[in-house]
């Protein structure tokens, strides 16, 4: 066998077998494929696709190709959720302490953030004295104390993944759907995941531009989590606007706080609860009861303090403050340096994510590359979103910095400009947008 | 501009503009832009295709981006010829002298073989003496005196596009028809070609297999040729079974010296003919002429002596030997090893070009990789072709090596075994192969 082959294979339209994608991914883990040929095989792959049975070997392979997880020692089902990447999202934060709060064990390794998209693991560090950095033997001591837990995502992990991610970005094979499908699923595999709730984002801000391409990598994930036997949902959002009124990493984190306090908005509260629920589904709480009953249960725990009590000892335990009150005490605090507002009457008719999210990125908020440093004080608060009316004079929404201004006038105005692009406000009242577009299993 | 950018924009089907080929094609040869980057991009091209204007540019761009061989001292229309490859292909040898023998110079820069294509400059270094290595300040003296001339390619001609030959050959990028043309295209026009004749081989021992990517191939280089100003004009050739009777580089010379002295095969003659009567087009000797006419008085020198006048004229002026009966002196002799007859009455129904080439290739007539050395004695030799009647006990085809069998008895016992399947036989009469298909301008 020889990587040419199988280059030529994938080209005419071949499929794979599971030994020729095993030679592939050992090959681009152990080097001795060379840059050019995988890069040739990734844009032939782009162009041709590949089977669930491809896709699901080329997971399970890389998914064996770097460090393992090993959560045995951990009763129960572990559930893993994760999300393609949107603006504002602050699902997890809220999500998590839900489902632990039901007795589930929860253990998320999350990524930091990259271009407008930000990460968990960023969003966590804006709490003063929060640790992430938790070695995988502490694992089984720290889920027996609060029963969860919040790491990075070691660098060790899907070694193959890490290696063709690099690699696809440079050589314009991203936007391939089985390759972005085996990528995430391998890391979550590798993560010791029993099973996979995947929040797929589609809309301006959102990886998936379209419905039909979310819609797609939905059936190809849950087609995976089949043949690899690891159960998988996915839950299609709304990534058009951004989610919930706050972006950026303190002003994110402020809002996970007034949501576990009983103050969620609809949007927010409609995702996180979908994918709450369907997280029960996989576990035993979840057994024999409807769609709508485990909402209900994870709204009551929303409302009724449970989650807050989690979403603090989870805080505590990790080695983060919390002030009298029971809130996060923060690195910095966002200070507001631009409010701007509504010059007619009317109807919000478009909050676009996407330019939301790259304002948030020119304040500070978010990375332009991979060793900048974020300013976790800026971001953008919006105080009206599509379908919602305004008068002349509303405030339609505030641009923060950190307590020190890092990137200068310049970065603030292109933001400011970018905020002006992303509203559009017409004299028809036009409908809100619906976060939860499926729930697919 | 960026090379993610341009292999973006051709992976979703655009078009790329002069500058953006222009800056592919330098930052190729600056070595700027990585492999990686250019195999993909070379993959998004063998998918999306290219417009003629797209190949054209990457052509003019790619024939710049070495040394330029400048011809303009010779006076004259300058045609170049070229053929796409095939086994027993000795027509370059046949050819030249013939339209030399009009008064028309003739500057032939040909390649090594590799693989089961043979090379002319392997060819014609079987001969005693025969140089190659001509640098192009002796062109205009070379060509005063004899009126034409064979030489090396040299190393320096499109660096571009040898570059990107390398890349192609273990990407799995080769198959790409704009890919091909500009390739050729840009050696010839960067070898100082005012106009080109091409011979596209077809079928089992040619790059092409069947008629249709062949009549593409014609179809882009002839647009190139438009757009470029170089005239082109195509002759398509079937490459079934070999061309002529003999296989291997003295077997070879020894039967254009044959053909050259009145004893052509059919077609042999053919093809030698139908492109001869092309590049006289180009000339004034072919203004006003129809392609009859031209193939009429080509015919003439073929069977007057003119032409083998020539031949022996070249073969003199570049250091080769002739003996006393005006027959090259060659390097060796080749040896028979092996007779193969029929063991049926019937009718030649195949004569496989591809395996008789790999024979003859395994017998050591070519180079398996680049630094192999040729043994020029080796070879095929056939009895029969497609079409002709067979008697049990008929010969068929003989195998030689050299005067030392430097393959060893294994590989020997490998090229009869190919030999064995490249023939059938059957009960049927079979029609003849028609040689030249199409000529196309």
């Amino acid at each position: 066998m020889n990587m040419l082959e199988l280059i030529e294979k994938k080209r005419d339209g071949g499929v794979l077998t599971e030994n020729e994608i095993q030679f592939f991914v050992d090959g681009v883990t152990d080097k001795s494929i060379p840059d050019y040929q995988i890069s040739a095989f990734l844009m032939a792959v782009l162009w041709r696709g590949m089977t669930d049975e491809e896709t699901t070997q080329l997971t399970l392979a890389m998914s064996r190709s770097g460090e393992i997880c090993d959560l045995s020692a951990i009763p129960g089902i572990k559930v893993d959720k994760h999300s393609t990447g949107g603006v504002g999202d602050k699902v997890t934060p809220i999500l998590l302490p839900i489902v632990s709060s039901f007795g589930i064990p929860c253990v998320k390794l999350s990524g930091r953030g990259l271009g407008f998209t930000g990460g968990t693991i960023d969003k966590f560090e804006s709490i003063e004295g929060f640790r992430t950095s938790i070695d995988p033997s502490e694992f089984p001591g720290k889920i027996q104390k609060c029963g969860m837990l919040l790491g990075g995502q070691t660098e060790g992990l899907a070694t193959c993944d890490k290696y063709l991610y690099a690699l696809r970005d440079v050589t314009g094979t991203v936007p391939s759907i089985p390759l972005i499908a085996s990528s995430i699923m391998s890391k979550k595999i590798a993560g010791g995941a029993d099973a996979i709730v995947l929040d797929i984002t589609c809309g301006s801000g959102a990886f998936m531009k379209d419905q039909a391409s979310a819609r797609e990598l939905a059936r190809q994930m849950i087609a995976i989590g089949k043949l690899a036997g690891k159960p998988v949902s996915c839950v299609l959002t709304s990534m058009e606007q951004p989610l919930g009124d706050r972006v950026g990493n303190i002003l994110e984190m402020q809002e996970v706080f007034d949501a576990l306090s009983g103050k969620a908005l609809a949007d927010v509260e409609e995702v996180v609860l979908a994918m709450a629920s369907e997280m029960l589904r996989h576990t035993d709480v979840g057994k024999d009861k409807s769609s709508d009953e485990l909402i209900d249960m994870c709204r009551e725990k929303l409302n009724n303090g449970e989650a807050l009590a989690k979403f603090q000892e989870l805080i505590l335990s990790q080695g983060g403050q919390l002030d009298s009150s029971g809130s996060p005490i923060f690195v910095d605090e966002p200070f507001e340096v631009m409010k701007d507002y509504a010059t007619d009457d009317g109807y919000v008719t478009r909050c676009d994510a996407l330019s939301v999210g790259e304002a948030s990125c020119l304040l500070g908020a978010g990375r332009m590359e991979k060793t900048d440093v974020i300013d976790m004080g800026a971001g953008i608060r919006l105080y009206k979103k599509v379908g919602d009316p305004v008068k002349r004079g509303d405030p339609l929404y505030s641009l923060y910095t950190g307590s020190k201004n890092v990137v200068g006038e310049e970065r603030i105005d292109e933001a400011l400009y970018k905020m002006e692009s992303a509203f559009a406000i017409g004299k028809e009242p036009a409908s809100k947008i619906v976060d939860v577009i499926d729930v697919i299993s």
